[in-house]
């Protein structure tokens, strides 16, 4: 059976994988993208402040107009996910859902990262309606308003400071506090009201968020809830084949500037490739990696007609 | 006097900057941008591949949309030049052409890369409409064309080369050419029309480019021309103060992930950060100066605050 080999394949249909999509193809490279647009961060956020952009502000739409963007510069885009990575030689071998393998010759990991669940009622009902999974992103939206972080650690305390600068009254709801001294003497020294031994039961609200019930009984009145329980990185696909993490903190993909990963032809851009996690960053990113992932294959094609 | 002091002050207001503006202040630091819309790279360009951007393609209202967002954010912008920039202590000294002097706690240095110039007739006249300083931005528009390219290094050799993917006839004028052994074993083998020893006196045309006149009195029937004499860096104020270039070409500033050049507390962003020279990646980059040198800034004054 011959297959055919793609020069770029991107997986992941965000940001960061769709302006990696529209770079390559530019530089004359093949290009397919694995992915679906529904579950990019983006999808059901509200989005201001990406430059340029001032109207359109609903990341769905957002996202369709960047994948009209990819598919008219030429590039493929299978709305499936991937299951498995491998390499076989010098080519990188991708399964899919739909049973098919693909052959690439470089990668490129645009998978963002999925943030993890309270899985408590009204969360997934209010999302976006209060329900948030990230403070850098719409703290100011919370101008004088009350809200609770629900956490255990870093992020969720580190969460509630910020809002202290935004919101009138911050509460903090956790279990079990898992904070280094310095965060925990700050947290002390803050206005944030913390409710420690307690656990978000559910959230409530009609058409937004108007409090949160705790397990022990006591319900908090707030109009927003700011889940910060960590990014769970979606990086098993990742290191199955090897790619390292950042040595800090294990919880993003390495890479240099021109996004390389530690493995040779593959590359890594958007939230999977750390902090901030944000649509800029994201989209500068994919664009040096679709360049960078183009250019590599591109050489290698020239090497190996040449030889 | 009491001076007012700025938390971060970025100059250049092309699309690095003003995406640095709409993170800083999102952070809470007070952010003045310095510099004018209209010397921006992207100014009269012709955009379609910044995602989520499909429609507006005309640098110049991009631009104008951009400054609302960052003003509308609280960014302060005046459209006037640096023309020195020092140290006083802790803080940043930045002299702008009225005369005014601004203290900063942070600098971000998004003043671009300014592309040498020919300076011959019709230069000017036909940029966008036949003239080019960025063979790979415009290679696409000229599908099947025939296009000249002038320069004597790496960077037109190299040009021409991409363009011999595009269009249908590429001519190369250089007077004294000035390339490795490698590049020029490439130029030898491909089908680039070499002109040596000559150069370009006039760019022909009315509405558009028709023509390229070379000193020696023959003129090349093309339908563009790509000046290609290297990015000239605009460093002057940068290194002026300590900046460190990248010790590969001297071309660029230096920056890490964060980017923070050597100096603490000045970043650098978009071209003046090096290559690819484009605004997906130059917006990413503002994206990630402006966040970090805000929380820069407000960890000076909370330090300065507590002690
Ligand atoms: C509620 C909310 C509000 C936000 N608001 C803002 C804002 O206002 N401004 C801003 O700049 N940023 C905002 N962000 C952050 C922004 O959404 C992210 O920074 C951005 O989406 C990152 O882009 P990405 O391409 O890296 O990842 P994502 O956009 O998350 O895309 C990841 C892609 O990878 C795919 N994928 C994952 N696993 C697989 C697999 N195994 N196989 C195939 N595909 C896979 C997904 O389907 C998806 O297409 C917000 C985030 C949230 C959650
Ligand atoms: C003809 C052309 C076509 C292009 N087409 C595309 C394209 O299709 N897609 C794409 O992605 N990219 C394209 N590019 C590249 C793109 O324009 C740049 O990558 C982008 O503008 C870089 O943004 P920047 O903010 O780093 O610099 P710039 O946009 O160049 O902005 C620099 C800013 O710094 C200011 N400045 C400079 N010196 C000083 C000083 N001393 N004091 C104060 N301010 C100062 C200037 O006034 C300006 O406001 C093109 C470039 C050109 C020239």
């Amino acid at each position: 059976m011959v297959e055919e080999i793609t020069d770029v394949v991107i997986i992941g249909a965000g940001p960061a994988g769709l302006q990696a999509a529209v770079h390559a193809v530019r530089k004359k490279a093949s290009v397919l993208v694995l992915g679906r647009l529904e579950n990019s961060s983006i999808y059901s956020a509200h989005v201001e402040n990406y430059l340029c952009v001032d109207g359109v502000t609903d990341g769905a739409e957002l996202l369709r107009i960047a994948l009209a963007q990819a598919t008219r510069f030429g590039a493929e885009v299978w709305p499936e996910d991937v299951l498995h990575l491998g390499q076989e030689g010098e080519l990188f071998t991708v399964n899919v859902e739909s049973g098919r393998q693909v052959m690439a010759r470089t990668l490129i990991l645009a998978t963002g990262t999925s943030r993890k669940k309270l899985k408590v009622p009204g969360e997934k009902e209010l999302l976006g309606r209060g329900v948030s999974y990230c403070v850098d992103c719409d703290a100011n939206f919370y101008r004088n308003a009350k809200v609770a972080v629900v956490g255990n650690e870093s992020a969720a305390v580190d969460g509630a400071l910020t809002l202290t600068k935004y919101a009138a009254e911050v509460h903090l709801v956790c279990k079990d506090m898992a904070v280094g001294k310095e965060l925990g003497e700050k947290l002390s020294a803050s206005s944030v009201v913390v409710h420690k031994g307690v656990w978000a039961k559910e959230i409530l609200g009609e058409k937004a968020v108007s409090g949160l019930l705790l397990d022990s009984g006591e319900t908090l009145a707030v109009d927003g809830v700011f889940v910060e329980l960590g990014a769970k990185g979606a990086m098993e696909l990742a290191t199955s084949i090897g790619v390292l993490l950042d040595t800090d903190t294990f919880s993003f993909i390495e890479t240099n500037k021109k996004q390389e990963t530690n493995i040779t032809g593959i590359y890594a851009a958007g939230d999977i490739a750390g902090p901030p996690w944000q649509m800029a960053k994201a989209v500068g990113e994919g664009c040096v990696a679709g360049w960078e992932a183009a250019n590599h294959a591109n050489r290698i094609k020239r090497m190996s007609e040449s030889a």
